[in-house]
This record gives C-alpha cells, structure tokens and sequence, in this order.
C-alpha cells in the first residue's frame, strides 16, 4: 500500500517529524506536498482533501496520512501508527505506552520553540511580535530549552539496554523526533547551540547516530528534504539568538 | 487495582481531565492531590515519586498515573491508556486513532487557553505578562476559538451514529475533555461564552449531557471536585474577557 502525505508545501513543519519516520522505515508514500506543477498546485490539492465534506474524520490541521481507508491526523498520532506498524516502536504495552509519552514531551517542547516567535499566536506574522518574540526567546533559552534538553539526556542516560537511544533496544519514532528537534535548533540558534552542546553529550550523540543512517542520510542527502527557512517551526532569526 | 493519580495539589489543572476519565469509569483511584495533611504534603509526595531515582519511565511533568508496574505521563496518553482499558474508547484501529487525535486536538486548544493568560510561557507570573496577555487573549477568542468551536461542532453534526457524541455511539474520553474545556471556558471567559454559545448547539449539548452522566454528576457535587481559581489553566480574569 502506497500512503499518502497532506501538508503544506514550502516548510518542513510538523510535516517532517512523519517524513523521517517514513523514510527511515522504507515505506512507499506520496509527498502530497511536492507536487510537479509546483507550490500552488500541491496546495491547492491539500485544501481539497481537507475539505472534502465526504471525510468522516475529517482533520482540524495538517499533516494528516492517508494509509487506505485510514485518515489519520496529529502528528504524534501518525507517528504512534506508523510506529506500531512499521518496527519504529515496541510491541508491549509498557513500551508502547512510553515510546508515546516521549513523542507527546517533544510535541509540547516544539509547540514552545513555535510560540518563542509567535507569542501572540499563530494568526499574526512574526513582524507584528517582534517585541513580545524577544521576550519570551531570552525565557525560552534561558529557562524552558535546558529544561527539555536535561530531561531527555537524563532518559537516554537512563537507558539500562546499553545503547544511547530513547526506548530499549530499537530506534523509535521519538529518536527520530529528537533528530529533527535538534536539527532545528541548530538552525534556529546556533550560537546557544553551540554553547549548550557540550552539556548534553548523548543527546548529540543520538543526533549523529540517526544522522548516520543509512535511509535517513540517503533522505538528507536527496533533493527530497526541504532547507529550513523563517515560515517554518524552527526560524533562525538572529535578533532573537542572543 | 487502584490506581494512583499524581498531580499537583491546589487546581484542576491538566489532571481533572484524568480525573473525569477515573469517575466516569468508576475506576478505584487514590487523589494524590487531595491529602488529609493538606497540600503541603500532597506536594510532597508528589515531589518524592517524580524525583524518584527508581523510575524506570521517568515523567517530564504530572499528571502521572500509576496502574500497577506501569507509571504513565501525559494526559492525552493516559486518557488513551485508560480509555481502551476501560470502555471510553472504541475498539478497532481506525476508532481508536481518531478518538486519539480529537484528544490530542483538544490538547492544543487547551494549550491554546493557557498561553492566552502566559503568552511569555509558563514561567513568569500573569502580573508581570498582563499587556502581552491582553493581546494575546483578544487574539485566541476573536481567531482561535471559533476555530476549536467551530471545528469540534462540525464533528458533532457529522457523527452518522445518530446520538450527539463525538466518536460513533459510545462515551469517549475526548467527550468528557470537551465537557471540561467548556467549564472552564464559562469560568474563565463568561461574556464571550455566553455570546458564542448559541452557534454551538451541539457543543453546549454534549456539555448538558456530561453533566447529567450519573458518575460524572455524583463527582461534580461531591466535595471532591475542586472549584476553578486563578492559579490553573482555565482563570478568570475580568479585563480579559472583553
């Protein structure tokens, strides 16, 4: 079964987090997103499938799989799907369970690295924010970023199977997730990075392991992965890097 | 089993949700929160199980839960947890994705409520943030929660089960999270709500029905149900409901 992708085309965004998880599994998909005729067409195809009074879950935003008759939405939602199904997350309980409350942590940590340039919301431009944007930025790096980090250093270093990944033995939708995360951040504030680094050692440990693998650095490497850029989630903006 | 709730003492906060789940299912638990030394050491406990160097699934942030061996965090995974376990979810795939993602929809609009009275983040007091709130909050209630509204009415009306529930024809865990979300909305932003809700007639339904559920109405006038106040997620503040 080929599945297909709805999101907006010209970001990463939360689009992504499903992207790698596709690619990393090897599963055949259509990135609805990019379309040969361009922006506009891919667009226009999304808001046609969001909007098709015959959907019977129909999506509150993208991205949203299609995976047969499955219409499935939120991004840690698909993960969680993609996850069961395709060998990115464990089969019993206890680990299925925690694998989700992971992804669940990173969502809320991105929705803050979202809203650090969107104080005011999600319907106003950055332009209109720039001042409340530098605010809560200097908050977020100074008190809520740490916070995040030392959280999931604390989890890998936990791990009692010996590896440096999230969950037990096997790479899982969040280590994929925390990759992306941190791929972000280096974009969007590489001087913080660049001093916060050396404190979270597995953490980018983990990053240059998921970096290296083979189908996710096939993806990297392709013309398929999208440059960061100042629509997306993660926008380097370098009045707010301080 | 009993089930052990932990979540701070002093707000409904993100545990009532859990909590609306327990009493609906009638579910043997213990309120951590609620402590007959007072809250002081319900803190305290609080504190001590999350710090606990034993924990094998460490938690970012309550609620957390304990079934037994397992110990689960976030709400939306909890709510997951205990929905397929006991009745408030439905049984095949595609049912218990979809009820997933109307809880996790209703996760960011909550997150939503809250950054309008913390659009600095969750680290400042709402006295040092009130200007930006202001903004914000205008914001969420002329944009953002028409869009919440308007988007969990639509699912209402299209549910083809023909009962005025979200999820085919049983009681699901998002129902009893939508029911809280409208309590606190009336709490926090009684003008507006009074305003809006007639466009929302099978929201303000649902709500109705909820609050008629016989475990659900047995709990709301029990003492056991905390009252809204200005330190949790839903606040009332005057100068904000314009």
């Amino acid at each position: 079964m080929t599945y297909e992708l709805y999101y907006w085309p010209g970001i990463q965004g939360r689009g992504e987090f499903v992207r790698l998880a596709l690619e990393e599994a090897g599963i055949d998909y259509v990135n609805v997103a990019r379309d040969k005729h361009g922006e506009e067409s891919a667009e226009k195809k999304l808001l046609k499938f969001m909007g098709d009074p015959g959907l019977v879950h129909p999506p509150f935003a993208p991205p949203v799989l299609k995976a047969g008759e499955l219409v499935i939405a939120q991004t840690a939602n698909i993960l969680m799907f993609l996850g069961e199904k395709h060998g990115l997350a464990p089969a019993d309980e206890g680990g299925r369970l925690w694998t989700h409350q992971l992804q669940l942590t990173i969502t809320d940590w991105v929705a803050e690295v979202h809203d650090a340039h969107h104080p005011l919301g999600p319907t106003e431009y950055y332009e209109d924010q720039k001042t409340e944007a530098r605010k809560r930025t200097a908050l977020f790096l100074e008190q809520r970023l740490p916070k995040y980090m030392g959280y999931f250093e604390k989890v890998l270093q936990q791990n009692s199977s010996g590896n440096r990944l999230l969950v037990g033995d096997i790479l899982s939708y969040p280590d994929l997730s925390l990759f992306q995360v941190v791929e972000g951040l280096c974009y969007a504030f590489p001087r913080n990075l660049s001093r916060l680094e050396g404190n979270y050692p597995e953490i980018m440990a983990l990053h240059d392991y998921v970096r290296r693998r083979p189908r996710v650095a096939a993806y990297l490497d392709s013309g398929r992965r999208m440059a960061f850029n100042e629509d997306g989630l993660f926008r380097h903006y370098p009045e707010l890097d301080t």
